[in-house]
Formats: structure tokens, C-alpha cells, sequence
């Protein structure tokens, strides 16, 4: 086996912050990730060359962001059969590696499903595994797609609901170019924002305890010349308070029938505080992120994350660090306990609309949800692969 | 003059935490600070010679908590008497160090006033000195009393609001006896119920940016032997989501004639969770931290700190990192803006109660806390000296 933690240092900038490619050297196949654990300081690729060094990736959210997971999970599906591992066994273990994002485990049956039917269908290993790749490259593609109708159909309702243009926009965790196939999907419509002279300010929560807004986020912002400010997570109180905050944009995990967003820690304070000041709370994320066997929101499960987190502050100069208890700096006693979830849930009452590439539904209504489940392309392809009855 | 910044390591634990002393060696007078911004890591003293030591230190937070900024504003002006520097200006600069603690200025007024008194009497350099340090004596026992009032009060006060006992509280920031000359103010509370059995948890918010939480909260409250776990702020919604918060408690920086209430920034996202969640909000300050004179909570100052605080985290090993931009870990790219309100301000009508040493005020009105003020003998103490018509 290839050390699947090779790294590569890039040169410059790319300029579409390639997150995730497949390449083909004449080494072997391999996964090529942007590791965004070590963004902003550094540019960093990780070389997966199996699903093991996925996986490792995906726990320790060097790939990461909904979206993104579900691009990764079927890349890796396609990784295992061109390397030759046993394909059902590496979709099982890929599958679980995460447990809130719905996305992660729809990719990898994409790929899983379109190599068993060439197995079915009488195709050598070979026609299979680029079977596999083949449809891990249109989950990719139309991830894309899907980012670029979010963006239309968010800046068509952010027009609605604030016809004045120039939003002030609070945004949580990162949702942009990096979790996506495309220019992501809270982060996409804000950039869409900006791009017609309507974004007058992105206010950006840092986003405890992994800091994906301050690092990821702030980092995207910048490169796309937006006017931004990073603030504590606690600040965003001040900023409805005082009047700056005009929509709140979020991305998701997982959606339930219900309407329930389960997305990163310190969304649901931000839905509640949307509230209080009457400010609309607005949810972007493909109709893949929505998972209709999840009746409602209590039933999503909630990833707990290993308090070191929150404990411990990562040291950069040192790769890896934060991924273990120990070896980052201690920001509080010894052996203290720590609560890190690495989700909340937020009731659909609380939200104003959800946002997906296949229209709008706002109010949150299970039917509504439903109905734009059935009638998006996306749905059609999952429920032609049969994966709605998984 | 003798390096303000000499650093004494001190030995073993103190059983009660110093977070300030005064003493007198033969080189002269030293008012002595633990350096807050070194725990939970390295507890480290400060020798502060002089007034401009003192306000560096009371700027980059060495010695924080309203309660204990009173403490160190009177002592500072018996150094400055007792080292022979200009009285009125040390007074002048002390008390605008930090604009929104209230006590600051007040701790500063009582020993000011009575050097002054001193001076008017006839009294020569050494005499009028000694007359500010036996006032700042005073004013630091004064706290301590206050604190164990309030630590009463507040118990009482936590028994008839959750009969049952077994408290599950959070609380915000650091207000225990590393700000206080007792206990504190919100900590002394929960500190009292688990004394008597009946804290079940302290839910600790780490308290971005500076992490008062997680390194001040967690050390005192491991200490103590309390139940407690530190959870990134934007967790606190998850607990109220789960029914796991009793109540909420928290100190003031300061209280507003109409009860408004100035806090570290993150206490207003928990006063609207709370209200949603039908939990009560509790502000736990002595009476010196109600500002009458500011009528209402839009007038009260709210410190906006450098933005470096949420960019860049400060690297433990090399001291002062963190006190100057660029010295820290960059966490967001170059450049980036930040928005950093050290406080924000919670309106009466979010406020359940405000527990002073003079009693309980619930709900919260002008005229209740007014009438408190009146009768506290802190109150009457600062009228004497004239403290309410500057």
C-alpha cells in the first residue's frame, strides 16, 4: 500500500479551490483531498489510496461539509474497485464513518448501486470499478448543478424577502466551494448576492470548536473579494440587537420529513435569536441532504464529538494535532469534561424556507418538502436507484 | 523604577485562589495580580510598581471581573499615593482603563475620595496614602461580605424558583473568587448549591474569544470539586433543546437604571434561549455594579476590542501572545476583519432576577432596583462619599 498520507504541497492558489479530485497516476488510482484542517495557514493535499485513509479523513473533517461528503463517499466506492478491495465492505465502512450527514451514505449507494448492476449486468472488475467512478463523477457533476440552481433560486427569494438589496448576511460553519461539487450552497447564494452588487456585508461565525468559519469560510469570503467580518459565536447576539443582521443563510446535514435541519452546533441558537428579532432564517441544501425515512427531527442522530475539541486548541505547526487528546495546547484544566455535539436541530417552525436546487419551500410544511423531494431530478435519480427503499 | 512585569512563579496551590494582593517589601509597595490570561496552564504573579503596570494589565485582562476591577482601581490609587506619583491623575487614567465595568471607577472614587478627604484635613503625603489603602482595604472586604450575601440570596433564591433542588445550571464567562474579594458573584452561588447538595451540573460556556469559561470557570470549578463540563457557546442551545438547563447564571459588568444588563458578549443569545426554553435568567452583581445614573441599556459603553482576539489565538508557551496582534495563530486568513464587542447588553424584561448582597429584585424594574440600592450599605457607603453626583 501506498502511504495514503502522503503530502503534497501546492503551488499557488488554484483558483477554483479544487477540494477533491480522482487522479490517475502510474502509481494507481487515487482521491486527492484538500486537507481543510490545515486552511488558512496551509494549501495541503492528502493522497488517498484506499478507503481506510478516506475514512480517517472524513472523522477527522479533512474532507468534509455535506455536499462534499457524498462526492467523497462515492469516489471512495470507486476507489475500492479500482484498487481491487472488497467494494461492499468499503461502501458498509465509508457509509458510517459519519453519522448526522445524509449526503455521505446517498453517495456512496449511488456508486455502490451502479457497480453492482455492471456486476449484475455480466461486466469484469475492471468495467465495474469504471462503472463505479463513472457515477461517483455524476454525483460530482450534478452537485455542481445543483449549486448553481441553490444560488438562483436563493438570490431570487433573498430579492423577495428583502427587496431593498443590500443584505447583511450571518452565516454559520462553511458552506461554499469547499463542501461542494460547485460553489456550495448558503455560501453559494451569498456569493450570487454579492456578484450583483446586493451583499453588503457577510458576517461570519467562527464556528466552535472546529473554527470552519473563521478558517474555511472567512478564507472563501476573501478570495472572492466579499466584505466579511469574522465574530465569536456569542457576538452574533450584538449584531441582531443592533439591527445588522438582515436573513440568516445556513447549509444543513441532514433534513427530516419534517422539515427539521439538523447543521452544525450554535445553528439552532441562531434560529432562535432569527426569531426573537424577527429576522427570516433561511436554510440552503440539495434535495439529497433531505432524508424522508427520518420521519422528524428528534430522530436524527446527533454525532457526539471527543471533547478534546473544545479542550484542547489544535498547534498548527504540527500536522495531526487535534486529532488525538494530548497534543494540542490545554485551553482548560486538566482532565476537564467537555459537551461537544457536533450538530443541533432546529424545528422546521423556526425556519422561514428551505432552499434546494429543485425550488423553494417556505413555510416549512412536510408536504411541501415532499412534494419538492419528488419532483427534483436528483430525487428521481435516487429513487430510480432504488436507494429510497434502503 | 522596578520592572512592573517581574514574574514570580509562585509554588504550590493556594488554597483560595489570590487573585490579588498587596505587599509591602522593602522596595516599596507592589499591588501582586495572578495573571488571569496564564491559567489555567501557569499560575503566574504579576508585580505591578505603578499605575501605567496596573492599567496594562487591567487592558490585556491580567486582572478582569467587575467585583475585583473595583478591588484593583482602589488599590491603584493607594500605590500611586503610597509610591508618590500624582493621585489624581493615576485616578484619572485608572478609571477609564476599561470603559463598560461600572466598578472600576467606583473602586477608584472611594479611595480617591478618601486621599482627598485626607489631604483637606491636614494630612501629609504618608498619612493621606495610608488613608487611601485602608480604603481600598475596606473596599475589598466590603466585596467579600457582598459576595457571601449574594451566595446566600441567590440560593434562597434558586430554592423557590426550582423547589426540587439538583440544579443543572449554566453559566457564562468567569465570576468566581478569580474576580471578587470572596467568592464572586454567579459562581458563589452555584458554588453554595453544591456545597448543600444541590448542584447536580455547571454547564461552563468557554466564553469566546478569551476562553474565561474554559480556563477560569473550569479551574475553579474543578477546585471545587463541582460537576462541571465546558461546552463551546453555541452548544448552550443544544442544552436547552434537551430540557438540560434549570437556570441560567451570570455576573454583570453593568446593571443600567432600567436593569439592563451589560455582560461578556454571548450572555444576551442566552437570555433569548432561555426565555424561549421558559428558563430562568438570573444576574448575580453586587450593588456597586448598578449604574443609576445610566438610565437606560442603550446608553451603557460597550468595549469593542481588536479583532486579533478572534483571528489569532494566542500561543501559551511565549507570555503576552495575544496581547499584540501578529503574535498569535493566525485562525482566519490575513487580513481578515473581525467584529469584537467585549460585552452585550440584556434587556429587564430578559432578566428573571438580579440577586445583589442587598436582596433580590424580581421581575426587574427601575423602581425595584432603585429601592434596593437605597437600602444596601454599599449603596449608602458610595453616597457618602459623594460617589453618585460625579
Amino acid at each position: 500500500m501506498v502511504d495514503p498520507y502522503e503530502i503534497n504541497e501546492t503551488g499557488a492558489k488554484a483558483p477554483g479551490i479544487p477540494s477533491l479530485r480522482w487522479e490517475e497516476p502510474p502509481e494507481g488510482p487515487v482521491l486527492v483531498l484538500l486537507d481543510q484542517t490545515r486552511l488558512p495557514a496551509d494549501e495541503v493535499e492528502l493522497l488517498c489510496t484506499d478507503v481506510p485513509a478516506l475514512v480517517q479523513a472524513i472523522r477527522t473533517l479533512a474532507v468534509r461539509g455535506a455536499p462534499l461528503l457524498g462526492i467523497a463517499g462515492a469516489y471512495g466506492v470507486a476507489l475500492a474497485a479500482a484498487r481491487g478491495y472488497d467494494v461492499e465492505d468499503a461502501a458498509e465502512t465509508l457509509e458510517h464513518a459519519r453519522p448526522t450527514a445524509v449526503n455521505l451514505g446517498y453517495g456512496v449507494r449511488r456508486a455502490l448501486s451502479a457497480y453492482r448492476e455492471a456486476v449484475a449486468a455480466g461486466a469484469g472488475a475492471k468495467e465495474a470499478a469504471a462503472a463505479a467512478l463513472a457515477e461517483a463523477r455524476v454525483v460530482h457533476e450534478e452537485d455542481a448543478e445543483a449549486s448553481a440552481r441553490m444560488a438562483q433560486h436563493g438570490l431570487a427569494f433573498l430579492g423577495e424577502l428583502l427587496p431593498g438589496g443590500g443584505h447583511r448576511i450571518l452565516t454559520h460553519c462553511n458552506t461554499g466551494a469547499l463542501v461542494s461539487g460547485g460553489e456550495g450552497t448558503a455560501f453559494a447564494v451569498a456569493l450570487a448576492a454579492h456578484r450583483v452588487g446586493e451583499l453588503r456585508r457577510l458576517w461570519v461565525d467562527e464556528t466552535r470548536p472546529l473554527l470552519q468559519g473563521a478558517r474555511l469560510t472567512a478564507y472563501e469570503a476573501a478570495r472572492a473579494g466579499m466584505a466579511y467580518a469574522v465574530l465569536a459565536d456569542g457576538a452574533a447576539g450584538s449584531l441582531f440587537a443592533a439591527g445588522e443582521v438582515d436573513a440568516v443563510l445556513i447549509g444543513a446535514d441532514r433534513i427530516a420529513a419534517d422539515g427539521s435541519v439538523a447543521n452544525k452546533v450554535g445553528s439552532y441558537p441562531l434560529a432562535v435569536l432569527a426569531r426573537y428579532h424577527h429576522v427570516p432564517f433561511v436554510v440552503v441544501a440539495p434535495t439529497t441532504t433531505v432524508d424522508l425515512e427520518t420521519t422528524e427531527g428528534g430522530l436524527i442522530e446527533v454525532e457526539q464529538r471527543p471533547g478534546y475539541e473544545v479542550t484542547e486548541f489544535p498547534v498548527p505547526s504540527l500536522p495531526g494535532t487535534g486529532m488525538e487528546p494530548g497534543l494540542g495546547t490545554a485551553v482548560a484544566p486538566l482532565g476537564a469534561q467537555a459537551y461537544n455535539p457536533a450538530f443541533d436541530v432546529t424545528p422546521p417552525e423556526l425556519v422561514t424556507a428551505i432552499v434546494t436546487e429543485a425550488g423553494v419551500v417556505s413555510p416549512v410544511t412536510r408536504d411541501g418538502l415532499a412534494r419538492l423531494c419528488s419532483t427534483s431530478r436528483l430525487g428521481e435519480s435516487r429513487s430510480g436507484n432504488g436507494m429510497m427503499a434502503e
